[in-house]
């Protein structure tokens, strides 16, 4: 029997930072939830922060995964957007950390071309391959989607360095 | 008897964190702790944050302040490292929302311009304004001394609003 672990992928933004649950048990993947987290642009940015901790803390308790993948992004127009996705990634890298889960990062690229094939996918080709791997998936956002995304990448990524480690092992003196 | 607040101030950064703490009585000031948190550069980015959320909560238990302040730095030299300093500053912003206490934010412009008089102030200058201003002042890292300059500047400008408050107040029909 292969023991089945929780991922939960984070796709953060100020905004909106979207989450998505998955199981992997073996090289199968299921869809287990996913969602978006607000925050209302009226508050100051200390009181948005703490809507978007709150948002995925409820996630991390609600779901307790076993390992979280959070987004890497890098491109933006501006040094103020760059400043505030830093902000909301910072949040998103610390809650699982508070809660002892370990994090993960992926380039925006490695997720497209692990999940779609190509560095350049669309919005909408990772939609429709997130159906195809897991038909019973939903999303309320794009950001719920990419999360989705996020988190199957950082499966096959494990996956990988597991079966390395496997293969390092018999090969070790 | 005039009520005397307490004031946090915070000069965020991923590998030191600046932090300082005053008291406000009337408009006398007055020096209480400054230090420095420091994250691990050999660790992920999830647990250095965690790191900083750590130390400056600790501080938050210690001091019980009534107000923080955060500087709002955005010039940096690449996207790289303003994505860096979004993450630090996510966490200073978020530990003290966390914690219910009100978080202002300050251009370092206008910290210097309130401390030293001039908006192009150098760090030599901040410190020594620091010790003219609380003479009983300490800090270990120019970062602590930063913070202790943003906590002076919220000082004054809650000052000036809390006086403008009291004008209206006044006028008011």
């Amino acid at each position: 029997m292969t023991a089945s672990i929780r991922i939960l992928g984070v796709d953060p933004g100020l905004r909106r930072t979207g989450w998505g649950l998955i199981t992997v048990t073996g090289n199968r993947m299921s869809f287990v939830a996913s969602g978006t987290v607000t925050s209302d642009n009226r508050r100051d940015l200390a009181e948005r922060l703490r809507q978007l901790h709150d948002g995925l803390q409820a996630v991390l308790v609600d779901y307790a995964p076993d390992e979280a993948a959070v987004e890497h992004t890098f491109v933006n127009k501006d040094a103020g957007a760059t400043l505030k996705l830093g902000q909301a990634r910072g949040v998103a890298l610390l809650v699982p950390a508070l809660n002892a889960v370990p994090v993960a990062e992926y380039a925006p690229n490695l997720v497209k071309k692990t999940v779609v094939g190509t560095g350049h996918a669309e919005k909408d080709q990772i939609r429709m391959m997130i159906k195809v791997l897991m038909p019973k998936a939903t999303f309320n956002s794009d950001d719920a989607a990419d999360a989705l995304a996020i988190a199957v990448c950082h499966a096959q990524h494990r996956r990988s360095a597991e079966v390395a480690a496997r293969i390092a092992e018999k090969l070790a003196p």
